[in-house]
């Protein structure tokens, strides 16, 4: 038996097609391209073509793709029964898993259980526009907002967005929302798509995986960084704002306290280049909201003194916080909507488990008692 | 980096003080004990506390946890609500998840998200409740039976098969079910226990962990064995009983089918104790249903056959698709019932994850194109 490494740190538990962390190039490989490039030029739905694919679309593959993006036709409509159902105590993420694996009981047993490509793409494909209906209508219902349907007049992002704050919304803004996703769409092996993996090998459907998927992605150690990051801006502002930020944070690390939004376990102490790509767009939210200007200065002074004390940089969820919120989206709705944009990966890797399947059954170092008798 | 262990084979990839599998000694470690000795004179609830706080309870401690497993009072009566808008098409084990993953929500998020040991014990106790509360009524439901809801003067076992069949039943039945429960109740680190702790490691709930490992269970390579294994006894009968047993398997190893029920990943060519521990038992129900006797003689020469074909023995689902066939359970309810037992071997491992916690965050080999260009 090998060693034993807590926490799987640096074991290779699976070989993929899909992406790859090049730590030493600093580069995010998805099937091939570099992520930092696609998301300078390419659409949200363009890059889950590609991550689910294998290869960027042609015009009439993408046309083809985004309509069934926009369908709510297979959306049924007793799901909206369900949400209401839910007590309003829930945590958006849970409603969204009970969603999900509410929707599975809407295919026969026989088409549920296929795990063939073919089928594993239609799932795959239906279960992103799925999660975003929900994901937008899952905080409404808990918040006593009326529904929003999918209006497929427009793109998938623009409609996403708009399903979430309720109205319109510039094309400035459906932009940098576009990015966000496509920054947050697919990363290799995190815990959410191992968890998803897992599950998948015992051949166990799409859906099953998803909801793997995202009660591991709900985890604070996991997706829910990006919200931990906002409320921490926010209290800075709170309580004095940009000249008591460095302050803050020294007392923090004296404190031993994480400051979420900062190094990765795999980039360690290097820059995530989706934040290195992303930061550039919040001067262009700044006068999105009140105080925008003073909350931008926070963020580059905690960005300095996490470099200067800790050598740590921002992972992505830094400035994909401080964007959310000069969007105007709902703090309880930041890690709901990395899950949203994440799903295409899971749907690759899903794909990708049934396609090459070996059961993941590792063993334990077992160190409790031994020999007892009743 | 370490090399690729597809599907983690042999790899260690936690320590545990739950439970382990000495497959040189054929014995299944509980906490010290052996499950056999265990399963041969203590009832469920005893063995469960055992796996969940780590020593047998006394007296007091049992009728207080007993008491806990059947009190439905915590059980949201919207729940059954919730079963009948589910869709008849679904599964038995998608619709548990999806009641699983709705009762998360009448916790405060506070008190959800507190990973505690005492919070997990106070979780952990409640969803064994509430899966066998889900379990039968969920298969009740499906089937347009009325709902039937605990009776808190029966014991665990025998409340739980009333519930299942909506009749009382022989003591010699419940003492039965009651061993084929604690023979389910944990097993070191199969594919289901392991997504749980993979999902734990992020700080996710309980509730978050027990949907994963349901979606996992419920996968053709994992829980589904015991009802695979029964539909092949009940297909040799159907095609000429014991007289062509034989030639049906012989059959299927010529055309390299699998037989679903024997052998095992950690077992190996080994016989799973609990297999060898329940088969006596069968004798005992065979009188209760008709061609008990029939049915019987086809275990046996399959049993015979793949020892002398294969040099494969039965694994626990082989024996259990029997035993729970002549005790009159739904065939959708194999699966589930596996899964209602291992809750108390989730909560224990859940507990152990998050008190001493390390993120599951592993690599993987990059097999896919690289330096693509837009």
């Amino acid at each position: 038996m090998n060693d034993f490494k807590p926490g799987l740190d640096g074991v290779i538990a699976t070989d993929t097609n899909v992406s790859y962390l090049d730590v030493d190039n600093e580069e995010i490989v998805i099937r091939g391209y570099d992520l930092i490039e696609l998301a300078g030029s390419k659409t949200y739905p363009e890059v889950a073509y590609l991550v689910i694919n294998g290869n960027l679309p042609n015009t009439k593959e993408l046309n083809s793709f985004q309509k069934l993006l926009l369908d709510d036709s297979a959306f049924p409509s007793e799901t909206y029964d369900l949400l209401n159902l839910i007590p309003k105590s829930s945590m958006v993420m849970d409603v969204i898993r009970t969603g999900i694996s509410y929707l599975a009981g809407f295919h026969s047993e026989q088409n549920l259980m296929d795990t063939s490509e073919n089928q594993n793409l239609n799932k795959g494909t239906r279960l992103i526009a799925e999660v975003a209906i929900l994901t937008a209508n899952s905080h409404r219902i808990l918040n006593g907002q009326k529904i929003i349907k999918p209006d497929s007049s427009k793109t998938f992002s623009e409609n996403f967005i708009s399903m979430i704050l309720g109205k319109s919304v510039s094309q400035k803004q459906v932009e940098i929302f576009d990015k966000i996703l496509t920054c947050y769409i697919e990363h290799e092996m995190p815990n959410s798509t191992f968890a998803a993996r897992v599950i998948a090998s015992t051949l166990s459907d799409m859906y099953g995986a998803f909801v793997g998927g995202i009660s591991s992605l709900k985890g604070p150690l996991h997706g829910g960084a990006n919200e931990a990051a906002i409320h921490m801006i926010l209290d800075i502002k709170e309580k004095g704002g940009s000249k008591i930020a460095e302050r803050y944070i020294l007392d923090k690390l004296k404190n031993k306290e994480r400051i979420m939004g900062f190094g990765h376990r795999v980039y360690m102490k290097k820059y995530d280049p989706r934040a290195l790509f992303l930061k550039d767009y919040i001067s262009d939210l700044e006068s999105n909201i009140e105080n925008g200007e003073e909350l931008h200065n926070i963020y580059k002074i905690v960005e300095n003194v996490m470099a200067r004390e800790k050598g740590l940089y921002p992972n992505t969820d830094y400035p994909i916080a401080l964007l959310f919120y000069m969007l105007g989206i709902p703090i309880p709705l930041y890690t709901p909507i990395f899950f949203a944009s994440r799903t295409a990966g899971l749907v690759a890797h899903v794909i990708e488990q049934h396609n090459n399947n070996r059961l993941f059954r590792p063993r334990v170092l077992y160190t409790g008692p031994r020999g007892l008798k009743l």
